[in-house]
């Protein structure tokens, strides 16, 4: 716990406003910048003020203890990083415009660290030489800088940032798995503590490369992260790791593929209109450049597809939309009336509910003619199955089944098993137990720490204001002297009682300020426990308030003293 | 203090080094990067590795501890920063190059704060409106960036490093001063405790501007800055702002001024050898150009004029060497034989030595001639006396007359006086008790938090290592098990009542290493106080070593416990 200790009011720079900031569009970034937490300096770039750092430090206090207790070894790496380790792996170019580069007094090039993983591999090339160095795990809590082209949300998006980032090397695969199930188990710790609600998803890696990669989001309406979960079982998914889970049905229950004059239909919409179907018996093929060459990806037709998905999933590969051009002397495809069956010059990719058995309306490779009973497995064959649709609610559950729900969230945390990309790069080697170079294999873990502190204020927040967990709370407890010299006496005294049984208190003792606003500010600052020293002081009768709640009681000084110090 | 632990050497990511790294020049240096506690990254770069780190920490908790003593609030500034404050205050230009700036993705100009007077004013003027707000300390520990010409000394001089600043605001002078004198005792009070032996000398402030100001210097013989101090009385200051105490004489006691002959002697060398007198008989008429204009400077022949002084007397006026074609036309100025006598036209700066009633030899304004007996106060006039000399040791103290001495030190702290500069250049004002607007006067205060574990390094080390003082040790005990399974199952469970007792403990635990290499390394890594399990642990007795004295003793388990927790 931090340390027990009397905040004046009267004394703190804290300036609170009634009114939302102009620019605010998110609960937390409203409230932060109205209850004095944090103010703006420049786009994405915010100070935190006093009973902001509070919140900051008690955060970073949680992560420190849960990652020295996986046996985490804290370092701290420079922010300010030459330019050539970042060329080695190809990210000086790859992370493009977000990253913040700059020249020193010589010309030399640098960058402002957005993530470390380059850094930490070149440490542990130097220190460690033996498989007996290794496990290691090593972390930071530090400032981290990305040039975001939209920064925005408050101190939920920023360009400079605060967060955790730890490596773990191992010189086998199980002990990787070992660093991220020791991670795993941490950082739900560490949510759990700080009072964040939070959804383990499956995640596509993405520019980090690697395998296993698992993503914490926490539940909330500013959030900028889609995911899905099941109401029924514990499955829960980043929208882009959805995936469909196939039933192939039997490709003879169908009758014989049957060709059917369809003018004028070339999108979906007018072919189901034209034949009073639903779009999802029609198969949509969209036509795509993969690296240049033309590929088409098959979809139910009431479905999207989602390009991102498809990319990830073809990465390094690009993919590009079909233009007319490169329709030019290709015979086989026939604009608008597209069908998988006798696409032979082209490969064909699927959703996998375009499954062995299932039949379809498509086109049938003729202009203004569509095709009825076109089976997958029978009439044409799949390439290859891809998760590529943009996933819907009431989709099914790949786990049981039922009807999948759509939420959005914050991304709080991200755990990658990163294998041994940056370890090639890097030669990274110890001499293995029987005397042989071992390559390493990594995982890079990652907790926004700022972003952890938005995350808490946009789940714990009512109209009042901000209503903190104790944990993370600038303080234990808000004691407001309603404003007679009596009752700021007893509120002070009643504040160093608190401290004395180890409590960290914050006492409104202004002097000309209102009991109103004193207790509108103890709302929006969103201390959990409220003790107003007000009408019966006279008699050392004071009122405790939950500030969640709003449940009251009157109690004497002893009684609240033992009751919030219980 | 920390919290209790047992580090376990077989765990921990510590390298150490036999040898000295090729580019090091100071103690600190070599020693921190031989004992595994930093790692350069690029010049003036440097990463913190676990030991150093645990250090870096206690530094800042010491420091932490006593600014929230004396009523400072922390707060955390961003450290990348927009242009326009720093133009407004003319130091996006005056900074140079040492002030690393870039662009982000849309061309606006940033920088990379090297200290924070105006974010800090900006930061008060929005959040301060009364005088019932003032005063207010704010302070932050915060990663600082400097384009150093010559990063070097390891982390003594870095481009990237840690610094605490702190900002005072205050509605008059008189609470500046106290702001002023609360830092003074409680930066006293913190290298007290981190147990940094250091003198506060009198300083020139330089480009940040104001009035009063203070160095806190740690003597080492690695440090870059040399300050004079008197043995006799508890004098001590800058050499920059030693004062020379003027004792004025009786001008009438000195004879009529004689001419000399005195060919062929332009110089004072060659005038105090042709009349075979000591220099210091002689008056040394230095011409400078201030803003373009000639001046005089006098000092004894024997004194060297510190040009910089001269230029911090002078500023903003700029002080350049008069060249021959200045002498183009001015019959009054005789280029080696210049005199004070009669230099009409020319104003006379002189040093507090030329004090009233002193005779010279100097220049008669005549080719090839001098004069003696030219009396201060009688035969010319001091249009205005400056400290310019370069001081040497063996000048008097200003305040006992004692002969002075020189010595290096490494500038660990500094505090100011800035008064009302940055409140002028962002209209600093809040409403008074009076209904008017007061302008706010203003502190700056810094300690430099990496520097100071480096002059920590430079004042506590020997031959073998590093001697940490306990507070800022990495650990309270390192634990040394010979090697032996019963030793390093003594060490290990030592180790574990050593932490129940609420110590530190570093526990050497390698296995596969020699007992030679783990005394080197537990001498190298410098914890305060050593305790071997060895040859007599099967008896439970172990030895237990002042790292510092290099006492030893056996003692029994118990009886070391009870030693080493008391």
């Amino acid at each position: 716990m931090a340390q027990a200790q009397v905040q004046r009011m009267s004394r703190l720079m804290v300036k609170t406003l009634r009114d939302d900031p102009a620019d605010a569009e998110t609960l937390s970034h409203k409230l932060l910048v109205r209850a004095g937490y944090v103010r703006r300096n420049a786009a994405g770039i915010w100070s935190w003020l006093p009973l902001g750092m509070k919140v900051l430090e008690n955060v970073s206090r949680v992560v420190r203890e849960e990652m020295d207790a996986i046996g985490a070894q804290e370092v701290l790496l420079p922010a300010l990083l030459p330019k050539e380790p970042y060329e080695a792996t190809g990210r000086w170019n790859e992370y493009g415009a977000e990253l913040f580069r700059l020249q020193d007094r010589k010309g030399g090039d640098y960058l402002l660290g957005p993530t470390h993983e380059e850094i930490f591999t070149q440490l542990v090339k130097d220190q460690c030489t033996s498989y007996k160095d290794l496990p290691v795990i090593l972390y930071q809590i530090q400032t981290k800088y990305r040039d975001e082209a939209r920064p925005r949300s408050g101190i939920l998006r920023g360009r400079e940032f605060q967060m955790k980032d730890s490596y773990s090397f191992d010189t086998t695969d199980e002990g990787l798995a070992e660093s991220y199930a020791l991670h795993r188990e941490a950082y739900i710790k560490i949510f759990d503590r700080l009072g964040l609600r939070h959804k383990i998803v499956s995640a596509v890696s993405g520019a980090m490369g690697g395998s296993a990669s698992e993503e914490f989001l926490a539940p909330a309406a500013a959030g900028e992260d889609t995911f899905v979960y099941c109401p029924n079982c514990d499955y829960a998914a980043n929208t882009e790791a959805v995936t469909f889970k196939q039933q192939p049905e039997d490709p003879a229950a169908h009758g014989p593929v049957e060709e059917l004059d369809t003018p004028d239909t070339p999108t979906i919409e007018t072919l189901a209109a034209h034949l009073d179907v639903p779009a999802s018996h029609t198969l949509k093929n969209l036509l795509v450049k993969v690296d240049g060459e033309i590929v088409a990806v098959g979809v139910p037709g009431d479905r999207e597809v989602d390009l991102g998905k498809l990319e990830d999933h073809l990465a390094p590969a690009t993919v590009e939309l079909v233009t007319a051009e490169d329709f030019e002397g290709r015979d086989d495809l026939v604009r608008g009336y597209v069908g998988p069956q006798g696409l032979d010059k082209v490969r064909y990719l699927a959703d996998p509910r375009v499954s062995s058995g299932t039949a379809w309306i498509t086109g049938a490779n003729k202009p203004g003619k569509h095709a009825r009973n076109v089976v997958a497995g029978r009439d044409f064959e799949v390439d290859q199955y891809l998760d590529v649709v943009v996933v819907e609610e009431g989709d099914p559950c790949p786990n049981c089944g039922s009807d999948l729900k759509i939420d959005r969230a914050i991304e709080i945390g991200h755990i990658f098993q990163l294998g041994r990309k940056y370890a090639d790069a890097f030669q990274l080697d110890v001499l293995g137990q029987n005397g042989k170079p071992v390559r390493v294999t990594m995982g890079s873990y990652g907790i926004g720490v700022s972003r952890a502190v938005a995350a808490l204020a946009e789940q714990h927040a009512d109209e009042q204001g901000l209503c903190w967990p104790r944990e993370i709370a600038p303080a234990d407890v808000h004691v407001v002297a309603a404003g007679k010299a009596l009752q700021t006496e007893l509120a002070l005294d009643v504040s160093e009682k608190l401290k004395a049984a180890g409590l960290r208190v914050l006492v409104d003792d202004r002097a000309g300020v209102s009991p109103g606003v004193k207790f509108t500010d103890a709302e929006l600052i969103g201390v959990p426990k409220i003790l107003v020293a007000g009408r019966r002081s006279g008699e050392g009768v004071v009122e405790l308030k939950d500030r969640r709640t709003g449940e009251r009681e009157e109690l004497t000084v002893d009684e609240a003293i033992a009751r919030l110090s219980a």
